[in-house]
C-alpha cells in the first residue's frame, strides 16, 4: 500500500576522520524514500532548487518513488556541512543553508490524497502538520521524527502533533531532552503519556527501544565490522519500518517487531557507504538474508 | 557444579548524582559470587583485612559462598570511593587504597582444586594466572575480566593469560583499547585472533555483544525505568553467566545465548540499588521471572 512521506531533501557535505565527501545526494526524506522503496511505493512531498542535479532526481524515480509531490522552487537546494567525530557517532554541523527549505509550504499532490501510510520527516511541526491536514482522510498509520530545535522552540506544536500520530520515532538524546527523563523506558513511557501510542527510540549502534502502550521490545542494531558514514541511518531505519508494515498492511503490534528489525537492517546498509551508495547495491533479497542474521543475532534458545 | 572465583573484597563509597553511601560491600568477586550463587554452589577466593566486617561476611555465608578461600590479612580492606556523573554511566574514581589487595598472593584451598569452574575477575594478570596455574587439572570452562590498567601496564602478561581461557569478559572501552579497534564487532573480532575463543563485549545499559568462533550474538540490557547505583553491574553480569553454566554444565555456544541473558537479568537486579541491597531481596524464580520477561522484549515473530 502507499506510503507518503514528507521531509527535507539536501545536498550534503560529511567529512568522517578518514575523508571528506562533497555534493552528496541526503535529507531525511530522501534516506526515508529510498529505504521504504525496497519495501512499498512511495510517495515523496519535498522541495528543491533549480540546482538540484538531474541525477538526483533519476536515482529516486529508478527506484519507483514517486516524484509528483516533488516541488522545484526559485533558489537553491537545502545544503548540510556535518564533521563526525572519531567516534563515528557525535557529529558537528558545520553549516547549514535552508535555502528553499526554509520557506517549504508543502502541498500534498491529489492523487497522493488516499495515501494509508504518511511519515512526517524531520521539519518544523507546523509544517509537518500542514500535511496531515491536507489528507480528507486520516491515514491508517502515521509516524513522525522530530529533532532537539523543535523540541526546543516549538515545543507546544510538536506535542499537539504527537497527539495525533501513532508513533514517534525519535532518537535518545532527543528522547531525554523532549521529557527530562534520564532512563530512556522511562523516557518512552513520557512520549506515551504525551498522548502517542509508541515511542521508538533510536540508540544508533545499539539499536532501538521501542516502548509502546501494548508493552516494549528491544532490537539490537546490526553489527558491523566498518562504518563509512552514519548520516541517514535513523531515516533510513524510519523508512524501513514504515516501509514494511505499509507492505503488509498490518499496523499490528506483533508486526511492528518485525518492522523494527527490517528497519535495523535497512540502516546498518545505510551506514556502510556515503549517501545512498550502499543501498543502491542491495535489493530487497539482500535485506531479507541480513534480517535472518538479525533474527539469529537475538535469539535466545528455549531452556 | 562448582565455580570457583578471584577477585576483589572491598568496601566501596558510592555517590551518584542524588545520594552518597558509605561503607558498601563491594568488590568484583563479591558481585561475581553474590550474583553466580543463585544459580550454583560459590568458591571464593580473595584477601580481606582484619577490620572486614562479620556483617558482610555473614551475607555471603548465607547463600552458601564458600568462603574457605577467603584469607583475612594484617592490615585494612581494600578501598574504593567512587562518584557517577548525571548519566549514571560514566564515573570518576576518587580514591583507591588497594590495602592487603596490593599484596594479595591468592592460595587455592586443596577443597577447591576439583573446580569445573572458574572465573578470575578483574586484577592483575598475574595474580590471575596464580590461580589458574594452582589446579592441578584444566577446569571445563575459564573465564576472565580485566580493565584498562591492566591493558595499558600489563599487556604481555593479558595476552599471554587470554590464549589460556575459553572467555572474555570485557567492556566496550577496554575492549576498545585492547584492540585499538572502534566498531565493537571488529574489537571482537580482534580479541579472537588473540587466542581466545569468545569475547564477551559488555555495553552497560545496552547488554552486550557475544563473538565468538561460533557466531555472534546480542542480548538486550533489561530496560529499567530507574539505576540508582551501577556499581558491580559489570560483575554481577558475568557472575549471572558462569553461575548459569556452571549450573547446567553445559559450555556450548546455544547454552551461551541462555547464559548471558541471564546474566543480563541479575545484572539488571544489581543497579536498582545501592551494593547488594536489591540482590538481597530477591531469589533465583524472581531472576526467571525477569528473563522470561527479557526473552519476550528480544522477541521477533516468524512472519
Amino acid at each position: 500500500m502507499s506510503l507518503l512521506v514528507v521531509g527535507s531533501i539536501g545536498i550534503d557535505t560529511v567529512e568522517t576522520p578518514r575523508t571528506r565527501k562533497e555534493n552528496l545526494l541526503g535529507g531525511s526524506a530522501v534516506y526515508f524514500s529510498y529505504a521504504a522503496a525496497f519495501y512499498t511505493q512511495v510517495r515523496l512531498v519535498g522541495v528543491v532548487g533549480k540546482d538540484f542535479p538531474s541525477v538526483h532526481r533519476a536515482l529516486l524515480e529508478a527506484r519507483d518513488i514517486d516524484l509528483s509531490g516533488l516541488e522545484v522552487a526559485d533558489g537553491e537546494t537545502f545544503r548540510w556541512v556535518g564533521r563526525y567525530r572519531e567516534n563515528m557517532i557525535d557529529r558537528d554541523t558545520l553549516e547549514v543553508d535552508l535555502n528553499v527549505f526554509g520557506n517549504f509550504d508543502p502541498k500534498v499532490p491529489a492523487e497522493y490524497k488516499s495515501s494509508e501510510f504518511l511519515f512526517l520527516a524531520n521539519g518544523a511541526p507546523v509544517v509537518q502538520r500542514k500535511v496531515l491536514d491536507q489528507l480528507p482522510k486520516r491515514p491508517k498509520f502515521v509516524a513522525m521524527d522530530t529533532m532537539d530545535l523543535w523540541i526546543e522552540t516549538a515545543r507546544g506544536d510538536l506535542t499537539a502533533l504527537l497527539r495525533q500520530v501513532d508513533a514517534l520515532v525519535i532518537n535518545d538524546s532527543e528522547a531525554r531532552l523532549l521529557t527530562g527523563q534520564q532512563e530512556l523506558l522511562r523516557a518512552g513511557l513520557s512520549i506515551l503519556d504525551l498522548g502517542v501510542p509508541t515511542a521508538i527510540v533510536k540508540k544508533g549502534e545499539h539499536g532501538a527501544l521501542v516502548v509502546s502502550r501494548h508493552g516494549h521490545f528491544a532490537v539490537p542494531g546490526f553489527p558491523l565490522e566498518e562504518v563509512i558514514d552514519p548520516t541517514g541511518a535513523g531515516d533510513s531505519f524510519a523508512g524501513g519500518i514504515c516501509g514494511y508494515i505499509a507492505s503488509t498492511g498490518d499496523t499490528s503490534p506483533e508486526n511492528l517487531r518485525r518492522a523494527v528489525a527490517h528497519g535495523a537492517v535497512v540502516a546498518s546498509y545505510t551506514v556502510q557507504d556515503f549517501s545512498l551508495e550502499a543501498l543502491k547495491r542491495i535489493t530487497r533479497s539482500d535485506l531479507d538474508a541480513r534480517y535472518e542474521m538479525l533474527l539469529d543475532l537475538v535469539r535466545i534458545p528455549k531452556s
